[in-house]
């Protein structure tokens, strides 16, 4: 962008604390485009900027940054700095700040809100976490459905400044219970005498202990921009925005894929982690992992005498096994991803089976076949260098890995459909965990495999 | 939903044949339920069912379908159903039917199509795949600066009836040229007599020719549920509304997730696509992971020698290579997903490569000293099992896992880097990949490292 440019000065304005003229500049910049310029000053230059901006256009900033960036500049700010920002977010803004927040500081926060913002915040903080209830925002307008069409224009008129959507208007009955909706093209393209209730439309709606999830695919079923909230007595208590359903997506996307990848997911992008934090996130189930494979060398000592007669086994030992591991990270990973979308259910785990019986069956068979190809065109070429069986150690190797990968796909398939069933997150089952799995198991496949052909020859 | 309980009423409706109840039934419901509904019945009645529903109903119904069911349908329909369709259907979701066909099928139905729609279909076809030209629709209405508010809310009156979205109307002069926004919002609240020139405000813009993913990250950052589409002139060609971004950014994350399981993504959900092409998909990944995993083979037979000294070497021998890969897998699938949420770029690699070596460091010491204490503690409580030179193996083991953990880390993190840097999908260092590379290399740092402590005593 062009903005880009004038980087060089504006960290100039900054440095020779030329506050006004800096002000002036950037008061045409979107309050984007500033929360981005905030991120690429040093930190201690941060709260400055932040104090040069216009009262107004810096709230609007503070919302656009990331929560660890808006807890840094928190610290920084002085009480009464921090009441007038609190007071100045939108009520989920404020939710998404002060949940992040340790409980500590969210207490002195609260303390500085007025009473009316205090209930709101506290109100949403009542519901669980990951719910909509954390999501949404109670600042709607509603409309009566005996109202005329002029008299909801200028009511709206009147109420409609601040709200943070006024595309879909919801109509209440006197006890606030959600009946309907009126969309504002729909007002503006009406006859003014109309009324409301002829103009209503059937609206999907969200309980606001839904899961978040929850509000992604109805979002997407029903392509609408923004959902009502009600909660078990059919009362409107709030509305949820598209903007914080595509973060919801977005970030259970990242979760998902974080967890598939062997490590718990992060709660913030991998550039504000810390590296201890990194670590941490990582350590344990690398730790757990590794505990699991030691069940491998266990595995491999009860078949310490076969090795011993034939060492040649080994050489093909991380081929099959490894080849069980990624037939099985295949599966799993189609089958969460899967369940995330809710393309499928448990109760599909007939059909899951069977479909990948068949893919595993097949994928083994051509891995077989390469396996045992392997070792008879090596033979063909270099000569006996895997002795005089070769023939026969072909054969445990391709009939082994159809074992493994049959093995491997069918674990990777069903795992994350247990996991579901029981109430684990599905992507607990990611492919390092899979190909543990399934190491342990490819190796006692492997050696009986080789025991059944070679017996009374090799071994 | 209450719904689910009807339909083994609307099954009995459709076996009886009994369609002007059916469709009076049906009326009630919204298109997207009645999608799932088409879903639930056998193949063969789907036709009938859509032929039952009244003509609007049905179109809308035919939008919520999935690309492989709308295929199915259309072969069903006779041409002058399926005119009647294409021509109902709005123009991004008209193109992105036509965009799944095969050629021929295109073609078939471009030719139904009139020639104002057939203009519009091509000209949407005309963008490259995955641009934003692919995903706008042209369906959008422009004001002109110098009109008054009272002349913009009466041209909206004449001419927003079908729109798509009339939130945000954009603001073009005479030559088309994109100049601002005025939200709807805006109009409704303003005195009539206020010129939209004042009322307008800057917006972000797309290029038709801006991949999807950028309108995705756009809409992310500035929170708008549309967004404006200008060609190369600044000229105003279409707009790009949430929906259709929400579903782009749900396929980009399901694609990397299943390059990061190891396999081709799917275009089609897990449930709708055929075993023959979950298999092919599947088949072409493992075969080529086999492939290079023969390397491994090849590794061992160097040291065959050794092997053939200590088989003890060889019961850890899983175990520190899956380490290797594990870890590899964390660090390949953290960065692939922060580059693919935009939050680190190229040009940090060093700032990459210097975190990942530090956790690479520290959780290769971690493993290393619990492979080393698993060694010492077996021989602690079970006698010499491996040996007398148990000690200088736990040392191989665990200085080994040093290595390789480190080495697994350093890989699994610069390969996506790299990949993208060279204009590949980072997605394509997928945890099988990484397990693959960090085996055979980490068959060569364990067997070299167990030469250096071993060397003159057990080898």
């Amino acid at each position: 962008m062009l903005k880009e440019l004038l980087l060089p000065e504006i960290h100039e304005l900054i440095e020779q604390r030329e506050w006004s003229l800096l002000r002036d500049v950037l008061s045409t910049w979107s309050p984007a485009e500033i929360a981005d310029l905030m991120l690429s000053v040093p930190k201690a230059e941060r709260v400055l900027l932040y104090r040069a901006l216009p009262q107004d256009l810096a709230h609007e900033v503070f919302a656009y940054l990331e929560p660890d960036q808006q807890i840094n500049l928190l610290h920084e700010l002085t009480d009464s700095e921090s009441r007038e920002l609190l007071a100045a977010l939108s009520p989920d803004d404020r939710t998404a700040l002060l949940s992040e927040l340790p409980g500590d500081v969210t207490s002195r926060l609260l303390a500085l809100l007025e009473p009316d913002d205090l209930r709101e915040a506290r109100w949403l903080l009542g519901y669980p976490e990951e719910s909509v209830g954390r999501l949404m925002t109670p600042d709607f307008l509603a409309l009566e459905p005996g109202w005329t069409v002029a008299t909801a224009l200028e009511y709206i008129r009147q109420h409609g400044q601040d709200r943070e959507t006024l595309n879909r208007l919801y109509v209440c009955d006197k006890r606030q219970r959600l009946l309907g909706v009126v969309r504002l093209r729909a007002l503006i393209l009406a006859d003014p005498t109309t009324t409301i209730a002829e103009l209503m439309e059937e609206t999907p709606r969200l309980s606001a202990f839904d899961d978040q999830e929850t509000a992604v695919r109805v979002m997407e079923k029903f392509d609408l921009s923004v959902l009502p909230v009600v909660d078990s007595n059919g009362v409107l208590v709030g509305i949820v925005t598209f903007d914080d359903v595509l973060d919801v997506a977005e970030k259970e996307a990242t979760e998902d894929i974080q967890k598939l990848g062997g490590m718990e997911a992060l709660d913030i992008s991998y550039r504000a982690t810390p590296v201890s934090v990194l670590i941490r996130k990582r350590a344990g189930w690398l730790t757990a992992l590794m505990l699991s494979e030691m069940l491998t060398t266990t595995a491999l000592s009860v078949f310490e005498k076969q090795i011993e007669k034939a060492v040649v086994l080994v050489l093909f030992l991380p081929l099959v096994i490894s080849s069980g591991g990624n037939s099985g990270s295949q599966a799993a990973t189609l089958i969460t991803r899967a369940l995330a979308l809710q393309e499928i259910s448990f109760r599909d785990w007939w059909l899951v089976l069977r479909r990948e019986l068949v893919s595993g069956l097949t994928l083994g068979s051509i891995l077989g076949s390469l396996g045992f190809l392997r070792i008879e065109l090596w033979t063909l070429l270099f000569g006996p260098v895997y002795g005089d069986h070769h023939l026969l150690i072909a054969l445990t190797v391709g009939v082994g890995l159809i074992g493994i990968v049959l093995w491997g796909t069918t674990i990777g398939a069903m795992l994350p459909l247990l996991l579901y069933r029981l109430g684990f997150d599905p992507a607990t089952s990611s492919a390092p965990f899979i190909a543990t799995l399934v190491d342990v198991s490819g190796i006692i496949i492997y050696f009986v495999t080789a025991m059944l052909i070679l017996g009374g020859r090799l071994l």
